[in-house]
């Protein structure tokens, strides 16, 4: 039992965390990292990076079948055993660079342990009291659980912590929820020959919330996946070593149900995510912090009410992105280390991907956001359909929507469903953040044949439907 | 034997033409094209689209074999005669598109037959005298032969006019020409299973000035390609149906020749375009013209010297960019229409793209016209040896360059030799064109896990070597 104090104290040492860690660092020695689990990301380990390694599997058993169209035959046979491998060996390679970060930490700036708020300034790690001027809250979320099919189940429910430690490919496998994670790894475990059904709660689909693309990639999914929408489980056991999961369906306006079975393997459920901010005790500075969820500090500064305390990362978000975390970390160590004198930061404009296939983005405001705000916007759709550089790859499907504002003619969003969309997304992204409109990016180069002409015929159309600038 | 007088007479109905058009009519129906070849487009009958249809299908056989790497195994056959067809099939529906465009325009504006100026403001087309108030140049280039070759080789010399037309894969081919398009095709049929010799005349490769990756494309590109640089044509012939070709090759600083001989099946022309200006007689509106080449007109307006004459699109550069073309045939539309009132434009900020793998592209000035032009600038090198994403994908070879402003910190050029460099060069050559500083981009969002996260450390290196920028 001893006490400490320091100048800031960072909870979490995964990508938020590290982030902080870099910024406070240059404004003070006397700094905590207190880390609870494994001193990595939960991107190198669990998240991003196995998750495209899987994906990038797929991407090649579907190209060997898909070569066939181009004149090249394959006789195709995946070995179930070393797609895993390779997902393995490369998680563990990013893995150890993301834990060679750490390494390079002097020893006292780290602490293993859990640590507990007895309030604002002081906390409880183990037996230690610690005290501190400002800290950082960036413990991470981790993947929601029914504790009744864990019961149930047991090593038979996997979720994206567990998948990929799987020793091979399973046989057939239940996904539970068609959010980002269930589409990705639904649609690569189908293309690498996995029997796959997918469950949907309603007919939420990846990312996207335009109706009319996301019907689209409702129909383009369903080709290869058995998609089970508007669905709620009703039981799951195991039989024989087996996962069976009853659910009833009923279809939105229909009073009719329908039940049904099915059986897999495996279960995994990819049903969201859960911040882990409950377990350290901020109950203890207010009443008020007792059970909460989700982003409650302050967006642009990070900043915990008027508190010392600073929360970045996915421990405060219902998306798990990278990028946003390590920018919510930079911004959290910069104004704990400078704490009381805090500033605000410009937030990224908006960019999510999901790597199905096609993929599936957002740039900037999405349609429900805008649809939500009031936010007048006008709208054009280009199907990718005959789109010149698809038709040559043979990728000729989905569609893209762009958002412009009828006054100032800015581009205010945009959400893609075609093949590379993580790239057209960055050009958007970029665009809206500086605030460009439809004629200024006009102005700018398109090469031929490439995908981002499809931009430029939806640019056309959308400043069709703008009013006139005031001149 | 007529006399028909024009408002605006276009010459030529390719990409510039079709664009020219585009902008002429908008002011005036008194319009005529001329037009002597076919009424579609260089970019889809022999350009850009069979190539890249070509390309496409080589990436599938790569991929069929590469596939191992990711536990997924193929027996790959490649079916000589339909990875012809399917270049061939969608080219001629690409090129009805192009041509479906020129059917909708009225009859009267078309006339079939080659022109001939008597004047500034007169034509011959066959018998007819045409006069104009305004002409456009759009006629073009084709693909450079030696006059003795064609006598020697006959129908097994091939140029990007031909090959396409090729009614199965070769069993072999000597590309004579390593810039571009001899890139492009040498390694794309070499991944389709074609015994491939490329001839370069110095070290040139593809598209890239900068020297380091110069070197590093010939590293990568001479795993898979026998490719004999610095090399001088001394003798063709034909043997037994097959093309032989004597070289002599010396290294530069070195006095040793080196002589040697190849056979194949084919010898494919690669050794630039020449512009189609010779033929229109314009020395008889001034003797000075007589034997021109490349671009005459001023860059901005598209007018030659002080004429109602303006020129556009390959006709007049040496490189065949299809969106360069197309505005520089708006342009000359609109100037062609307004004349004498012409306005200059602000042309687009530089990009250019070779579809190797990986892929080679310039955004912005190149270390070469920086060097040229004496402009100071600092430089950052990216290697994507261990590029995150790129690792993920088993294409983690290859390296970007940034150049930058050392006063402004504005980011002038870059050079990319790596896979999917078509999106990045997009993304930079879009950032050069706004003027957008270094720090600028650095508050972009980048997503996780993708290449453009190498544009970032790249950005971050260049900003170490940059001097404060002035308050």
């Amino acid at each position: 039992m001893s006490q400490h104090s320091y100048d800031v104290v960072i909870i979490g040492s995964g990508t938020a965390g590290q982030s902080a860690y870099n910024q406070v660092v240059k404004h003070t020695s006397n700094v905590l990292v207190v880390n609870a689990g494994p001193w990595d990301t939960t991107c190198a380990r669990v998240g991003c990076m196995p998750s495209k390694l899987l994906i990038e599997a797929a991407k090649y058993a579907q190209a060997s079948q898909h070569a066939s169209e181009f004149g090249i035959h394959n006789q195709t046979r995946i070995d179930a055993k070393a797609v895993m491998q390779r997902v393995q060996h490369l998680r563990d390679y990013f893995t150890g660079h993301a834990q060679a970060v750490v390494d390079q930490w002097p020893a006292e700036h780290k602490r293993q342990g859990k640590a507990h708020f007895i309030d604002a300034t002081t906390f409880k790690v183990g037996e230690d009291t610690i005290s501190t001027k400002a800290s950082i809250i960036a413990t991470g979320s981790i993947p929601r659980v029914d504790p009744q099919w864990q019961q149930a189940l047991k090593h038979k429910l996997l979720t994206s912590d567990t998948i990929f430690n799987l020793p091979a490919l399973p046989k057939s496998i239940i996904v539970v929820g068609s959010g980002a994670i269930g589409i990705e790894l639904a649609q690569a475990l189908a293309r690498l020959g996995v029997e796959v059904t997918l469950m949907g709660k309603g007919n939420d689909i990846g990312g996207l919330s335009n109706p009319d693309l996301r019907k689209l990639a409702t129909a383009l999914l369903t080709r290869e996946l058995n998609y089970i929408d508007n669905s709620s489980i009703e039981q799951v056991y195991l039989e024989a070593d087996q996962v069976v999961l009853h659910y009833h369906r009923s279809l939105p306006g229909q009073h009719n149900q329908h039940s049904g079975q099915v059986k897999a393997e495996y279960l995994l459920a990819a049903i969201g995510r859960e911040s882990n901010i409950n377990t350290l005790g901020l109950d203890n500075i207010d009443t008020k912090y007792q059970g909460i969820k989700g982003a409650i500090q302050h967006p642009l500064t990070m900043q915990l009410d008027d508190l010392p305390i600073f929360i970045a990362g996915d421990v405060s978000t219902t998306q798990a992105l990278q990028h946003e975390a390590a920018n919510a970390g930079r911004v959290a160590g910069i104004n704990a280390a400078h704490y009381p004198e805090i500033q605000p930061f410009e937030p990224y404009t908006g960019l999510s991907i999901v790597f199905s296939q096609p993929q599936m983005a957002t740039a900037g405001q999405s349609h429900q956001a805008l649809t939500r705000a009031n936010t007048p916007f006008a709208c054009a759709e280009v199907s990718y359909r005959t789109q010149g550089r698809a038709t040559i790859q043979d990728k000729n499907e989905g569609a893209i929507q762009l958002y412009g504002c009828p006054q100032s003619h800015k581009l205010l969003g945009a959400e893609l469903l075609v093949h590379e969309a993580e790239h057209l997304a960055h050009l958007l992204a970029w665009s809206i953040q500086q605030g460009l409109t439809i004629e200024q990016l006009l102005a700018m180069p398109f090469y031929h044949p490439v995908l981002e002409e499809g931009l430029r015929t939806a640019l056309v159309r959308l400043r069709a439907q703008l009013p006139e600038l005031a001149p």
